[in-house]
């Protein structure tokens, strides 16, 4: 993996995923001493960041293989991700979300065109049902996160980033799988290797950070985090080793800090981040970058949250 | 009133106003059949495009008397919009403000560095306050759209967009007082005759609608929408010639098309607007925009809103 293949992944997708702005707050500096440059992929379409992976992953199916369609299983980002990267080239997506996914999302992907099967999150295994389906329709599966072409089409956001504002010393990206942040700093130290990547997780997702320790992928429970698209309880056995070659650490955020950075971004720069979007930017909120970060880009993965949760927040 | 007005504030105004970025919706543009650009001054510096018009006054104050400072009176972002700019110059600003104004705009303001003297809004006339307060001190009132200097400011927001978005062919923007809308009217009529210029107001604050009507400005009981940045019960008597002569129409907004605007903004597009800077979006939205509309711009006018107030709607 090297900003070679992210640069081919950025060609790949230009059709399209959007060029999202950088967004910056004087309130955020001045109350963190941080001069930060928010890359808003919430403004990304699906509003997530996860449309490069998935079109740089689709687009990369041989010709051969793309009638009969992808399989993703998601309860998420990626399932609108892969519904409208594949119905772009007109490719039958089948999407497995789990029965209670929040309404708003299985509507959504659905009105990208996918076909969307149901499983009870609690009985049923998703990853076995997505995999019974390519296996029995020949249609390709795209990973969330663990597969090259998904690393290399997620990198494609720090890449922007990095020729929107040239002279970045940190980066601060949360760590779900670590697709994004694998291929972010793919990208980022590939032109600019002083720059810092931080990792950064709710403590009660700390995979990771757990893993970076042990000096291996820990797994630990399932996660109960608001920060829903961070829950995967275990680093990618690819993205891992990536992790620990190019990131600096993980840094940890409460519960507390990331519903506070979801209301900072909310209130004070008027932009909607989910709580995993938002987690980056809870870190540097509480101060805990280690000093020396001047230039900090912070990315905001997504802003896909319902109105009702926000409201409860 | 002329474009040349207009551009002349930009420059002047051009060290602390932002320029604010131009937003798109694929969903926008499907449900209502106009391809929208949003301009974005929920992004602006206090969080509403009030600093443009508030920043071109107090930069035209003559030397000689900047040392008496400005008063304004405003329970909104007039308040803040004043509060920056006089700082920014080192003059000293005193708000008048309600008692009962959220405590958030309170402190907001106060941390500008401005003076605030609360009154009662039930007992007290804010207006004779400021005046009384201008007269004893020699304070310069910037007063907060009835005014040249006001006017060309806002309409620099209408400039900003066309440059942005240069072949537009009509503009949606709410109206309060109507300093935003008739500087907008003389810059984007300027550049662009064939533009049509739409109005937009809750129905229950519909004085300029009613005024239009009868060809006279023409004074409503105090309006109790839910936008409360558009509550002025009369058109400003250098405002109104100018929408007479440049305004199209006034299109008129439920209270409900409002908060369903402030919805769709936030968890479609992922961005903050009050109720009032959600006003022209919901006209289109509504469907209200005449035929012929094809490019329109839509002035996000600003996005100040408590989070409790966001989460009861």
């Amino acid at each position: 993996m090297t900003l070679d293949d992210v640069r081919r992944a950025a060609e790949r997708i230009r059709p399209i995923a959007r060029r999202t702005p950088v967004l910056t707050s004087r309130t955020f500096n001045e109350r963190t001493g941080v001069e930060a440059f928010f890359k808003c992929e919430n403004f990304q379409r699906g509003g997530a960041f996860k449309i490069r992976g998935a079109a740089n992953f689709i687009f990369s199916i041989p010709e051969r293989d793309r009638a009969r369609g992808v399989v993703a299983f998601s309860s998420g980002n990626h399932a609108q991700a892969v519904a409208i990267a594949a119905a772009s080239v007109g490719i039958p997506a089948t999407i497995v979300m789990p029965a209670d996914a929040p309404r708003s999302k299985l509507e959504a992907t659905r009105g990208y065109g996918a076909r969307v099967i149901s499983y009870d999150r609690l009985r049923e295994d998703r990853e076995a049902i997505g995999r019974r389906l390519a296996g029995e329709t020949g249609a390709t599966l795209v990973p969330p996160f663990d597969h090259p072409w998904i690393i290399a089409g997620q990198g494609t956001a720090a890449l922007e980033l990095m020729e929107q504002v040239p002279d970045l010393d940190t980066l601060a990206i949360c760590i779900g799988g670590g697709g994004l942040i694998s291929g972010c700093a793919t990208a980022a130290k590939g032109l600019l290797p002083a720059l810092r990547v931080f990792g950064v997780e709710p403590a009660d997702a700390n995979d990771t950070w757990l893993s970076l320790r042990a000096g291996r992928r820990t797994e630990i429970p399932p996660p109960a985090t608001i920060a829903d698209g961070l829950r995967a309880p275990i680093p990618g056995a690819i993205t891992f080793p990536i992790v620990q070659r190019l990131v600096e650490d993980v840094l940890l955020v409460s519960e507390e800090e990331i519903v506070a950075a979801v209301k900072f971004l909310l209130t004070r720069m008027k932009i909607l981040a989910e709580p995993s979007g938002a987690v980056p930017a809870a870190a540097v909120l509480a101060g805990k970058l280690p000093p020396g970060a001047r230039r900090a880009g912070i990315l905001i993965s997504g802003g896909n949250v319902d109105y009702e949760l926000l409201a409860a927040m």
